[in-house]
């Protein structure tokens, strides 16, 4: 572990008004782990509830600012400003605030997708590039121990050589016209394209999927077929996608995301299969790993009774049995994401264990993933090179 | 229940020798039920081997036949003749064998699919209508008493108007060129074209998934785009298969089939969501059917301890908790064919209830499915109409 | 397997007329395996109704007896006369019937419990060493192929020196005065000492628990302690049991069996703990069995798709996934005794694979099970010596 | 939600060092809801290791004390002291240290079991009744929102007149002697009577089935028989424990917890039985709930997506299927802890809503609990009056 530095780290955040779900994950997850502090927020356009946030949250109303820009500029300025920014606004502004606060020298957390249009997300990893600056994108999924435990399965070889991938995230939220409710802000803005961008179910919640996939298996995809669904009345976007996937190599996957599925929480699902073995990760019971061969009876591996390897086992807390959740591979995120940051500011050398969270690049082929998902739908899911 | 025959019914097999897999299940599944016996057969184009058979099931060696073509003729002339054929042989040879005994006016059970060929199998429902002639098709997986209340929840609209379809088969047997191994005879013809027709994973178990789909939801396919694979070096047919579908009137699904998913055993499983409910039944846990509706739990309903409705409670035999598996099911569509046959021969009407079995044209649906699953495939899963 | 005969068993059946519940269960068992015939029967003690349940099975009336008596002189002097007979009728008959039968020369099955006083259930067991007859005792639940694993495991030293052992059978059907309505026939005999016995919950479920955990761990009880409820105002017997058992050499149990239990249908579970590892095994879920070790991740070990040994081996039907259930392990009971009584009436050898069935010393300690806990209850939970 | 003063809550913690489990838990599960600071503590009797703790933590030395007493008596004195006081110690010391607070007028959160005598305890509640301080207890298991609607439904009898409880706690991480491990502190304390007291198993986990139970179903205890073992060799305490409840009112009840079940991780389950219906909750899936009744199927309740009614839908933090575990759980009980608390300090009126977590008198109930199991095992497990 790093040596620790004899300070908090200090962090901001943009986004996570009253009402908004996100940005009181974001606080929660930092905080199970010790040592970072938030000491600065622009958590509302509106600057009084900006300041009713910050209140709640007991901070110093001097560092609760009227806009970003001013807080990347007033920030940047203090010998204690903060060392790095949570954004957790709507997708469309996640360009222009991660944008700002790298301009100014900030390390930034980014909650996903990292933008909604591409050229925006291409821009950022330049920026990233040219900065040196820490860039983290909160793919929560992939911060539970027992997928880390996954994608060392796949990286040993223990599947052989992977064939197909079924990978699924539905949700019934949105199965009737949520966002025509009085006051349900999460579905009103994630419908409406002004805030959301050009789509809702793939760019909220397949990017999920693509991102899990992709760092389980270290699969890259060629092409794809996809085909987009809008099955409540009135809607604008997207509530329901089904995507072909060609990966490089020869293996092959699909895809299915929906908020429309009733009788589903949040069931996030992605099967592996290779041809000597599988691997099978739930969401919903994110525990338990499943793992079978051609030889032997299939497995079910649990956090904290099975060896998960060094990156998952770093990153379990408790001992099996006692349930580690969503706030916990939140957490993970972060605490890699921190721990990183103050080996950084300790002028310490990062290795790729260290590095190991959602990056630009990531994000990036996030955005790649919705944008060819919906140039495929526009063309009658005709394959599109990726 | 159908005024019972003061004989048993009688009935003859071809196909289903040493080594085969299905003939024997369908033996055992009609000794389920009392009062259907089997008297005649010609179990292997080997007379020697259909004679070791027959002894073992201490037949009488006088109705072992050398061909079809004798066992249609003979059984036809005699007195006591068979009531019904069972076709237990592989895919290509279903069609001549089927026609044979329509012909000789023997009502006929088949084995799925029903033909290899689209034309045939139309050319077999023309022979049924012209005949009048009792003709099922053995798509075991519908004869569970909870699919039967599956079909009615959604027949009730307690889903609501259907908006998607999930339903999959994968299983592991063929993950390993398994038709290479020594003495491995459903492996070898199953992917051997000139047995297994044109396809063999669609053909063998995406077909049950169209069935299953078709028959619990009532949905008919507009058209469809599908991605079939070959995984195993030296596979001359489809051992994986990904189906998006649509369906007429505004409902999509997507299908997928493979024989390579290790880990799995034979998991057949459906997903339906309508804009009220969903259900969800997994072939591998048959006595339950999960049932969800917006506005309450998740409902777990039980073959035995829940009402299952008129046409599935009729089916269950025992309490529940008491495991119905997969040879009640098959038994279930013979006790339904042969209730059916019964009260034909007794000369009394038959209702759609007596009639809820795989029809011929629930087979010509199937190798339609089939047939058109090809055409998408050959052309980089380009929709086509069905 | 055992070389056949040249003809069909034949049995005969005491008990199963109309609304019995397990006499429809043995027949429908017995015909899941070729070549054991029905052939006479004393099915109700009304003659009238004996003689429709035989013409509904469309059975010769000539061997459709007035009593038992007359069935086991008559067959006893036939040439053709039936192999063995199924008692399927209340417990309460057990003895006398089966006593009748064993002195006529002819073998037996009978259903569980074998008697209602341990006098008589050593009786049977003296005559059975006498005669030398064949006795097999329907306790079904130990028929699953994943079962004979179970004990193969324990056997072969896979969990070490058996520590603890938990095991239940909670069911739902006499949560309410089921005994009062109208034609519940399985609920008024269940509940009626003079039909029943002495107990109702622990000799109709209580028993097939201490066969299961005898069967898989080959523990010998010496002492018990239990405690009878009888929940439902007006119930004769008790419906719920909890019983503290210390076993032979060390290690202790608990075993739970109600029939009180909303919510489930018949939950049998059990679950064996030694210093090395552990098994559990569902019997609704009969087609997988868990197990652990100290080293190593949990296993699901699957019917048809991992190996069970010799026996459990055996007794597979179809391929892994398609559920095989209650019929056929009760039709496994029936394969090992046919199988064993075709060996000795060709005269061969009968190894101890051969007479893995349950015997009548598994039926006289399930008896002497139930008479102990009654012991015990009655003396406030006391420790009575087995 | 109760009106926020306008700084944090403080607290202290005794216990909590290097290599102890739960003062880590404890820690993280207050820091999941803000506005809570733990700024005093002794972690350690050994002061250089409590030093290096506090510095870990990035606290004042000034506030890392010698000693629980100079501790509670310098932070009683000072304006700005500790709020509250978390006790994690081993089970021996929690009398000492927690009389010393409270009689220092600082309220306290106490580990369970309260202690290891039950003179002390009921001193112990003597003292909160006299000084009018709040008392909080650890029982995790309640804290989660689905145990709140568990008990709900048994309050607004849904399930009837409660008949039958089967609650069960095992473990596995005991099954060797761990005790004799380098470096194994958990298993080495746990396992020592000098810090443990007179049980291990009943008194770490066996106390939380009993706590579990009386929350959900409100019965009280009318007395006991318990049977303890102690399986591995050289072990000084019990691993394992079977015991018989019958409750007041007529109910009865079995439980067992173990520390020796190979296979299990920490598997909780509380079953309950009534004449109209039934819950069943398993901590290791502890965002479900299940509920029976006789009229309908079995329901799967979710947190998040069903109605959990006022107390279990407060304490839900994120939608449905985002997975809320133990710490969050532990942070529930902390939350009611601290909200009751900030009310207190507000000079408001405690509802009983404000007070639902474990009190002093539930931790008295616990260790009368253990007192008496011990007793019933010391007399072949008679029966003892609760």
């Amino acid at each position: 572990m790093a040596e620790r530095m004899k300070r908090p780290l200090y962090y901001g955040m943009v986004g996570g008004g009253p009402g908004a779900f996100i940005g009181d994950v974001h606080r929660r997850a930092i905080a199970l782990e010790p040592n970072t502090e938030l000491v600065a927020g622009v958590f509302s356009r509106d600057h009084q509830s900006s300041l009713e946030t910050g209140r709640d949250l007991l901070m110093d109303e001097s560092r609760i600012y009227r806009d970003y820009e001013e807080m990347a500029a007033k920030e940047s300025a203090r010998d204690d400003g903060i060392d790095f920014v949570s954004i957790v606004t709507p997708n469309v502004s996640h360009f222009e605030i991660a944008e700002t606060f790298l301009k100014a020298g900030i390390h930034v957390v980014c909650d996903k997708p990292l933008t909604t249009e591409l050229d925006d997300a291409e821009e950022l990893g330049r920026l990233v590039r040219d900065t040196g600056l820490l860039f983290g994108v909160t793919y929560t999924y992939t911060g539970y121990p027992v997928v880390k435990k996954a994608r060392d399965l796949v990286a040993s070889g223990a599947l052989g050589s992977i064939r197909f991938v079924n990978a699924e995230y539905p949700q019934e939220w949105l199965a009737t016209s949520a966002e025509n409710e009085e006051g349900n802000r999460q579905a009103s803005w994630r419908t409406d394209p002004s805030q959301s961008g050009k789509s809702n179910c793939v760019g909220d919640i397949g990017t999920h999927v693509e991102n899990m996939v992709a760092y389980v298996t270290g699969l890259e995809i060629e092409k794809l077929s996809a085909r987009l669904d809008s099955f409540v009345a009135g809607r604008k976007l997207d509530d329901n996608a089904t995507i072909m996937v060609n990966y490089q190599g020869g293996a092959t996957g699909v895809y299915w995301t929906s908020q429309v599925a009733i009788g589903t929480d949040n069931a996030l699902r992605i099967r592996v299969f290779g041809d000597k073995g599988s691997i099978e990760f739930s969401q919903e019971n994110p525990n338990y790993l499943t793992f079978a061969t051609l030889d032997g009876p299939v497995q079910t591996l649990s956090r904290g009774r099975d060896d998960l390897g060094e990156r998952g086992g770093s990153l379990v807390r408790i001992p099996a049995g006692h349930p580690e959740g969503y706030f916990e591979a939140f957490a993970n995120i972060y605490k890699t994401f921190t721990g990183a940051l103050r080996k950084r500011l300790n002028g310490e050398h990062l290795t790729d264990t260290d590095l190991d969270f959602p990056s630009v690049d990531d994000g990036i082929q996030g955005v790649r993933f919705v944008t060819r998902v919906l140039e495929s739908a526009g063309k009658q899911n005709a394959w599109v090179d990726f």
